[in-house]
């Protein structure tokens, strides 16, 4: 078997077999085949797409490639949540808590931010003390303790990920629908829980950039899962501005928490409750996602998911006085505003160049190796749908350095548009084994 | 610039302007942009091409990425000749004797085999004592001289195609059209012909599987021709199966020395008479191919194309005794005979396998490093449109090593079908600065 065929098959369209592909990406793994071959590949992939069945086995080959995490010394149906990156997105700081004071064990490692979208790892960093850096078995019993946590990914999940995933971000070839279903189902699988609920993003700060290709890829990941017997459901939101009004780390960790007092931003809110509510269904707890969200709400009322929320900063040894006093968060030294130069309407609120404009503000890394600024970030004023008089603030910058909040002023006057304004969904739908259902 | 951004502009269909080429190609070349973000890149080209302009702006940076060779010293118009190869295809060693002949001086730098088609350089080794590689002043003084040299290349000649080409090779994106046309100019302009008529095969032994393409491959290497102020015609001809009966370094060079002599294969001579008389055209000799062909039969048939052949063989040091007594060429040790096994009409013979069979056999290299059997190759005793008995030979295997003959019969066998016989035109036609011609 040579690599140059397996390239040459998906190039002229062919659909491989599951030899070819352990021949390719282990061969890949273990060195023996360079990256330029795999580049090639990936970017005949990008043109040629994969079937599900070998989307499948792709899935199932990465996941073989390293170690897996083995959840089953916590009683009960565990559920994960992973959302496919967003400029804002702060839903597990919501979720997670919500859920596991419902009594669904939550055991989740996240990612750190890199380019445009943070990471959630990042946000709780924010939190003087906290560490994310557990050892497994900590992890585990700390799940098994208090039904929650967030942690950074520990042991060596899906190294063919790693690896593929690194190349393809220099070769513009991560934007490939069964290369990203295959990298996030890989992960996720490897991660260990036995329900899956996937917050597909879609809009100008997402990967999809169109409602049917989110769908598709949605209905792409549900059959992984399916197949691997682990039930997923996917929720596609929208990311075309960003959700909620805070973007950078300590900044929306102080939003989720408004959100668990019952205040904050109401489409985070509404995000939020849809996830959590999906995630109580796979976990047994509520027939029907309606029923979810009532139970979720109460748990907002009644101060259970801020509590939960409390238990889990202190299980990871971090100060619990941030939630009564988020003035104990990492500050900024600065804080810039954006005035509107026009009085109008704002038609649209670009999340991908407020998320950059967060970035180059101090709050993301556009390098794995990049330091960033905890208390650094964007504060959003006026959103779409907003009249504004012209003078009026649209934004705020924070950060530790007046020419970087200079530079992501720039960026972010760039981000809004003024005109005729046209209301988007906040959820398009969700995606179950059942099929699609589209809610409008 | 970033490699990354250009990859992206390529695979999303757009067009690249000269500064992003000249970034991507001239970093390739100075080890600044890797193999595997280049790789990429040949993928997306292969599936969004690239229009003119990016076509003949890659040609000028590949052709300025080494040296030119400078043929102003030879008096007159120098008319270069290419073939874009095919399997039996020894058309240069009747085409140029035959055109030096009539006074049109041709210096001719001709690369080696690799795969199933043969190089012209391995073709000329086989007369005893022949040198193929001449230092510069050596090369010019023998045309100035003989008005006829075809050598190995000299100089650092497009170091950037050297790189690309053997990236493209193992890649599967050699087949793309852009990079093909870009890959033949530069090399052509390089070698410092005043004009160029271009040999490009179509067909199961070609890289152009069909006509369409075929035209399509040569309307981009004229235009750039054009464009470059080297006026270049391209005759499309057949390579559905192999030119002529013999197929190998030594039998080759044989039969061209039949064809010289007024005899050979009609096929052959056909392309060869063809292909000379557009070469005699631009170089201002005859004012249209017809009275070209017409010259050219005369210094058949006078001897005169032979005889220059003997000069070009004497200047560079071969015996040309070999032109009355051809079995001073090397000769195999064995010939074994593929006998048909059934009476019927050959309805197809696959020139690529006549071709695999023939390195098999040992007159080819699978890799850059293997050397090859001069003597070895096939030999064809029926073509398609033949009628044979079962048992008639087929053809003949030439080789030294029982072994390798065998598995080279295999092969051959393969290549042969039998049925029903359609006849398919042996040219094309031409594209010419003018347009397109096709004969049928």
């Amino acid at each position: 078997m040579r690599a140059y065929d397996i390239i040459a098959k998906k190039r002229d369209g062919g659909t491989l077999t599951r030899e070819e592909l352990e021949f390719l990406f282990n061969g890949y793994v273990d060195g023996s085949i360079p990256d330029y071959q795999m580049s090639a590949f990936t970017m005949a992939v990008f043109f040629q797409g994969m079937n599900h069945e070998e989307t499948a086995m792709l899935t199932k080959i990465m996941l073989d490639s390293g170690d897996k995490i083995d959840l089953s010394s916590i009683p009960g149906t565990k559920v994960d949540k992973h959302s496919t990156g967003g400029v804002g997105d702060k839903t597990t700081l919501v979720v997670a808590p919500l859920v596991a004071a419902a009594g669904v064990p939550v055991a989740k490692m996240s990612g750190r931010g890199l380019g445009h979208t943070g990471g959630t790892i990042d946000k709780l960093s924010a939190i003087p003390g906290l560490r994310v850096e557990l050892e497994i078995d900590e992890f585990l019993q700390q799940v098994r303790e208090v039904g929650l946590a967030v942690v950074g990914q520990t042991g060596n999940l899906v190294p063919a990920d790693k690896k593929l995933y690194a190349l393809r971000d220099v070769t513009a070839t991560v934007n490939s629908l069964p290369l990203i279903a295959s990298s996030i189902m890989s992960k996720k699988l490897a991660s260990g829980a036995d329900k899956i609920v996937l917050d597909v993003k879609v809009g100008s700060g997402a990967f999809m950039k169109n409602v049917d290709q989110a769908f598709e890829l949605a209905r792409a990941m549900v059959a992984i899962g399916s197949d691997m017997g682990r039930e997923t459901v996917a929720v596609i939101t929208n990311m075309d501005q960003p959700l909620g009004n805070a973007v950078g780390n300590a900044l929306e960790v102080r939003e989720a928490i408004e959100v668990l007092k019952g205040r904050g931003p109401a489409d985070l809110r509404a995000v939020c409750l849809e996830l959590g509510a999906w995630m109580l269904r796979l976990g047994g707890k509520v027939e029907d996602a309606a029923r979810g969200k009532e139970m979720l709400t109460e748990l907002i009322e009644t101060g259970k998911g801020l509590a939960k929320l409390g238990e889990m900063i202190a299980a990871q040894g971090g100060d619990t006085k941030v939630l009564e006093n988020p003035d104990l968060l990492p500050q900024a030294e600065r804080v810039l505003t954006l005035l509107a130069d026009q009085a109008g309407t704002i038609s649209r609120l670009h999340a991908e160049k407020v998320g950059l404009a967060a970035m180059v503000a101090g709050a993301g890394r556009s390098r794995k190796e990049d330091d960033i600024d905890l208390a650094a970030g964007v504060i959003l004023k006026a959103k779409p749908g907003q009249a504004v008089d012209r003078g009026q603030v649209l934004a705020e910058v924070y950060t530790g350095h007046e020419q970087k909040g200079k530079a992501a002023l720039e960026i972010l006057k760039e981000a809004y548009s003024f005109g005729d304004y046209r209301e988007q969904p906040l959820i398009y739908g969700t995606v179950t084994k059942n099929g699609d259902n589209r809610y409008r």
